[in-house]
């Protein structure tokens, strides 16, 4: 859709336009490979609060928060100042072995804090694909030291999203991204999509329910429970497509994997640091308490890499007491794990959360901005709306043609097209506009948002009236 | 070794001893399982120039860079600036699809300038793990497109080290790191470690070139070809022990993939930015031109986590004219994928190694480095020394007792612990001190490197008569 909005080129610098450079030398994930090298992009060049300006100097209301992560929204000094304080004091040092470093200590042990139950033992990592990496890694680790070596298979979801490395990748349920790479299918599993729409079902949520269980307990019968050493799960599935599963799903799959002795991993990538209303939306919101959580994104608002996986005592004790005599390395971990710059970025960040009591403004102004969105529904071309607190997906599609068909794709291309038109960025996929707005959101800015996609459903339906959506 | 420094208990902050929190909290890369929460850690909290200060206040020369990639050394102005100028303009916005930013546009058209041959499209990622993994994915991905999806093997080698992710740990071939994780091992394989040391071979270079080459290609023809994507290789094994290959052996390994279809990825991880003095050591070193080539570490100088690839236009053009029509969708990447801050910080890094001619210093004092740390070969505890510029090893044995034996390694680990104490950080691996100080050193750093260890092999070599090293 970028080809419509009128790029004007990018600024300029040691010659030659940026866009062209762009074009020219970046391959981005998630480009389009038919269109490499010929496509124009939209450059952002500047940020502050919610939102965004690009090189022409448009402004847009940023309604995706960077990627579901600029939790606290852009231009924070807090943060910057961290970061360059922390930069000038010590950019890095080793993390490996018995070499610490003062913010990755602090930011653990504030992690510990925040985090539900025992999960007190804290891996860094540099993204959500590596700390999703390291999560199943120990999974296997841990198995293995117990003498069950064979438990090694791994249990995922239709529709689910981990990330994009080999594993993480062959973890990961999208269809959509499912292409010619290759994909690990031995040991990784995918359970059904347990998504549940209360308005667009033919079962009730217990009937629903009964039937999810049903087929998890069935695949774990079918693979042997001996066989697997995990399951992860978004506790709301993100990328997916804002997908909730029915109310006591969570604590029903926690119980299905205690009994058969399967690590719980919750990949809190999007749903963790406030998404949802609360720093871990596992226990506060679904009454579980994993193995391990998974978290990203938030967790630096997105100023930094960074990720991490939080590990129960449990876990880290059985590792310790049961530690190859001959070789109890833990080998796992990268040159950045709990890089010093990036672990201050987060201490800044999870004060200026806690000062400013985010989580409870996300309390506040989530179900409004669930409530207004769930307005568009009088659209024809909206099927449906999902969400939880300020993660929320609108479905479109042509009345009466269901699911991500071609035209369907187009008519929400050209909702994001009028979107971005008019100011406003939300996230084109398939056929779904997917929005996670910066959590210091105003009741004003969700009304904006929600009068402009207003205005571009309308747009479109003219379009589609005038037959130029095929 | 630790527990012999005399920590005396970090800093304060928010109550409570940070090494407290470290031991109690962080699980590092590398930890020692079996003493997991009790273990005492060198808290690194101050650097700069080529020195870092720990929580007692105490000074060392750093000779381990950080970890292979503080190149331009602690507390320049220049990249901390970049970094907090660009985190004020636009800390982050998602890559994916169509959307770009500055930062990532201009650095990906320095590396391309900067690159051998014709490696001019960049995918970035957020360390060299996630780097090898979208090598890897990439070389599937391009034979899939060429409808050859059979060609997924990889060939890597013993000794080499390719990061901690699950594929990229199965293509590390160190058997050290080998421990009870899970591998792949159906569609990786590893080829003899090509280290040749002249001081210490029963056969020639040339010998020894023919008996490698003469592997590999048994290798290949037992794998078959047809099945093989990529070959993977450090042009010096870094981690595995600074191991040098024979004259020859690059173009050789080079040509022979070219011969068989097979793309060539240099990790170049370590040796790149100017390790070797030569912002890439492929071309400029060895005498080619690989397909792909993976960064990181000293890409930033170690002040922020970025990773990336470099790839061939040839591999580029194929994947667009190859594209899947049904789903042109490259889905690989990083939410992290080109971090603005990340990027302007690469980019204020290669301003400061091209005006202040880095590279040629590097040429410049390599030799010098090397050359003086050969004299360590008078004390009969060292085996071997082996070097490339500023990346250098010393192997330590009791005499007569070779390789990683438990008493080498307690050797090793002593002389690592009087280094320590007098003011020098080394890298201990098995019976290794490894050594990758910041490019920026001096001669006379240089001497004070020798002076130290050369007191510090005294120690140890008094300890072991007197039989306190068993």
């Amino acid at each position: 859709m970028r080809q419509e909005i009128g790029e004007t080129g990018g600024g300029l610098r040691r010659g030659g336009s940026l866009v062209a450079k762009d074009a020219r030398h970046v391959l981005h994930p998630w480009a389009d490979l038919s269109a490499l090298g010929g496509q124009g992009s939209l450059m952002v060049c500047e940020a502050q609060g919610v939102e965004v300006m690009d090189s022409a100097g448009r402004k847009y209301l940023d309604a995706i928060g960077g990627m579901w992560c600029v939790t606290v929204g852009y231009g924070r000094p807090e943060l910057i100042d961290a970061m360059q304080a922390q930069a000038r004091r010590m950019p890095y040092f080793t993390p490996f072995a018995d070499v610490a470093n003062e913010p990755a200590a602090e930011l653990a042990a504030l992690l510990a804090e925040l985090s539900p139950g025992d999960l007190n033992r804290v891996h860094f990592t540099t993204c959500g694909s590596t700390a999703v990496e390291s999560a199943v890694r120990i999974a296997h680790l841990y198995f293995a030291s117990r003498g069950r070596p064979a438990k090694r298979h791994v249990l995922s979801r239709v529709n689910a999203y981990h990330g994009s490395t080999y594993l993480a990748a062959s973890l990961s349920g999208k269809e959509a991204d499912r292409t010619r790479f290759h994909y690990e299918t031995e040991w990784v599993h995918h359970l059904e999509n347990p998504g549940f729409d209360p308005d667009d079902a033919p079962l009730s949520a217990s009937e629903r329910l009964g039937q999810l269980i049903d087929g998890m307990e069935a695949a774990i019968a079918d693979i042997g429970p001996e066989n697997i050493a995990c399951f992860i799960a978004e506790p709301v599935l993100a990328s997916g497509g804002v997908l909730i599963p029915p109310p006591g799903y969570h604590q029903a799959t926690r119980e299905l994997c205690r009994r058969h002795d399967i690590l719980y991993i919750s990949d809190e990538v999007v749903t963790g640091f406030g998404r949802v209303g609360h720093f871990f939306a596992s226990e506060a919101k679904f009454g579980i308490v994993p193995d391990m959580v998974v978290t990203a994104k938030g967790l630096t608002s997105g100023y930094q890499p960074l990720g991490a996986v939080l590990i129960s005592d449990h876990i880290a004790g059985t590792l310790t007491e049961s530690a190859d005599p001959a070789k109890p390395v833990f080998s796992n971990g990268f040159t950045y794990s709990g890089h010093p710059v990036a672990c201050a970025t987060a201490i800044a960040n999870i004060d200026v959360m806690q000062r400013e009591d985010i989580c409870g403004h996300v309390r506040d102004v989530g179900p409004y901005f669930v409530e207004r969105l769930r307005e568009l529904r009088n659209s024809p071309l909206v099927s449906a709306v999902r969400g939880d607190h300020l993660m929320a997906c609108v479905e479109c599609q042509v009345p009466g043609e269901t699911g991500p068909t071609a035209r369907n794709q187009a008519l929400a291309g050209r909702v994001d097209a009028y979107c971005e038109k008019a100011g406003l960025l939300v996230r084109p996929f398939e056929n779904l506009c997917i929005m996670s707005p910066p959590l210091v959101i105003t009741k004003d800015e969700i009304d904006r948002i929600v009068a402009i996609m207003t205005e571009s459903l309308a747009r479109a339906e003219h379009d589609l009236r005038a037959g130029e959506i095929c």
